[in-house]
């Protein structure tokens, strides 16, 4: 998935990931009214909400942003019918030819771990496997150690999927654990070690590991220190947008050829009819376009 | 949920908490028959072995030990069906009176960390709640620090439900991060503080917080230590029995009148027909129950 999520960065000239990750204050009225009409106040009602919403916004981007990224806690928070569109979500993006990054941030030990592996090499019953999460990457907790890694290595390897490993987040409080200074170091650069020597076990074929690591964008001075600690490191980078920060923030985190990163942007793209007047709520998918294509070009100076 | 919890401990004279995490090697092959018979080779026939299996366990430990824990990740796999019978499980278990830790070690942030926190305080739809997850309490992981654990403090308070934070996990890799030296102490160490500081502000009514820590039981030493350290945390202890500690290495785990820890078997109990001959398949829940008695009785010096 390295090879291809890079390619088709390339490809697109846009190293942008829209974050599929809506709540039910941002979903326009017109579908809440539907969905109401047709499943009751129920979590149905939420979760076909979502998904109506989620198409739409795939229908405007798909041929602008190499990937999604879906946050699974948005959905699960509807129970079942939550985590149906996400997988409906995934579906959907997949035919349309997004590469798909599950934001499950797992992270469990041994047999657990090698449970949660199910996301990206499926499960076996009696001889058949069935890929029901279906999602090409997914982000992971390293608080574990390789233990809790290890497991997703064979999957990344074999069926050519990636994980993203959290290093640094982009969060205020992220610092209280992260930034701890351990032997002479933040904690979060002994994770970025860790992460080094993980991805020396999945390396793609130009240049970077189908293992990589978020780095939040809200960091500049560390992000461009990790790039040098980590050239072979692919970088999801949060924090972009409604996080505050610029395409100049993080200009450091790509490498020399303007690679080895993909931005995320979430409410920033798929709210934006919120804040831009021109657009009525009927036209929130276009809105998400829109900033979609602005966000483009703030990264296009870079890649 | 920690009064209840302590209480139900005390009553029932056993700081046990079953690990309902099946693998599907362990289900007995008269139900993976009766499921692959009726629902083919299909997820679905899975979740439903689960299902099985954990429902005549539960009949036949509801009595003897005041919780369950249920891995979320050995459900997850099986996709939407799977994590049906995680629920279907929850819901049997909560009606034979017992307090049901949703062992899902989530952590993200902000409005996603408030997500997830439906597992414990619902969500909401149109000025009504739904309780689709329904635990009583769940597991999180620090790495982000506060922001990832203060949406679940409200529902603390608000519904009588608790978390559970790593601490210091049970496996040999949970070492590589948490027991860096950070300002001359380990990383656990510092993470053990800013549990206590959040412990404070969800206070149970006999001494101990909603806000509880994950310590394991294979590191006798720290885990003493950490009791002393945190005088109102109760404990989670993972690693006994099947990850090697005993009784009486987690003799210090408990405070001075023998409380403040419910200690985890899972494999140990629920697989425990695999290792004694004298048990068929068939009568893999009798031997649960007989496993769940020794190990009471090997917890009963303590408290």
């Amino acid at each position: 998935m390295i090879d291809r999520l890079i390619n088709r960065i390339e490809k697109m000239a846009n190293p942008t990931v829209v974050g599929l990750d809506p709540t039910y204050e941002m979903i326009p009225a017109h579908i809440k009214d539907e969905m109401l009409n047709k499943y009751g106040k129920t979590p149905k009602a939420a979760a076909k909400m979502f998904q109506s919403f989620n198409q739409e916004i795939i229908d405007h981007i798909s041929d602008l942003v190499p990937a999604v990224k879906l946050q699974i806690a948005m959905y699960e928070q509807y129970g079942i019918e939550g985590l149906r569109t996400y997988l409906e979500s995934i579906t959907y993006a997949k035919k349309k030819g997004l590469i798909i990054i599950g934001d499950i941030k797992r992270g469990d030990i041994a047999s657990t771990a090698a449970a949660y592996a199910a996301h990206l090499g499926g499960v076996e019953i009696e001889g058949t496997r069935f890929d029901l999460w279906n999602e090409d990457a997914v982000t992971l907790n390293p608080y574990m150690g390789f233990d809790g890694i290890e497991p997703f290595l064979s999957p990344c390897n074999e069926y050519d999927k990636g994980i993203f490993i959290l290093v640094k987040t982009s969060n205020p409080s992220g610092r209280e654990v992260q930034d701890l200074i351990a032997d002479g170091k933040p904690v979060y650069e002994q994770v970025a070690e860790l992460v080094v020597k993980w991805g020396e076990m999945a390396m793609g074929t130009n240049g970077y590991s189908r293992v990589a690591a978020v780095v939040g964008a809200t960091y500049k001075e560390q992000g461009i220190e990790l790039r040098k600690r980590m050239p072979h490191t692919f970088f999801l980078i949060p924090g972009y947008g409604a996080q505050g920060a610029s395409g100049d923030d993080i200009r450091g985190y790509f490498d020399q050829d303007g690679r080895g990163c993909i931005v995320n942007s979430s409410r920033g793209i798929i709210a934006a009819y919120r804040n831009d007047r021109k657009y009525g709520d009927h036209n929130f998918a276009e809105a998400a376009r829109e900033a979609a294509l602005i966000m483009k070009r703030d990264l296009g100076g870079i890649s």
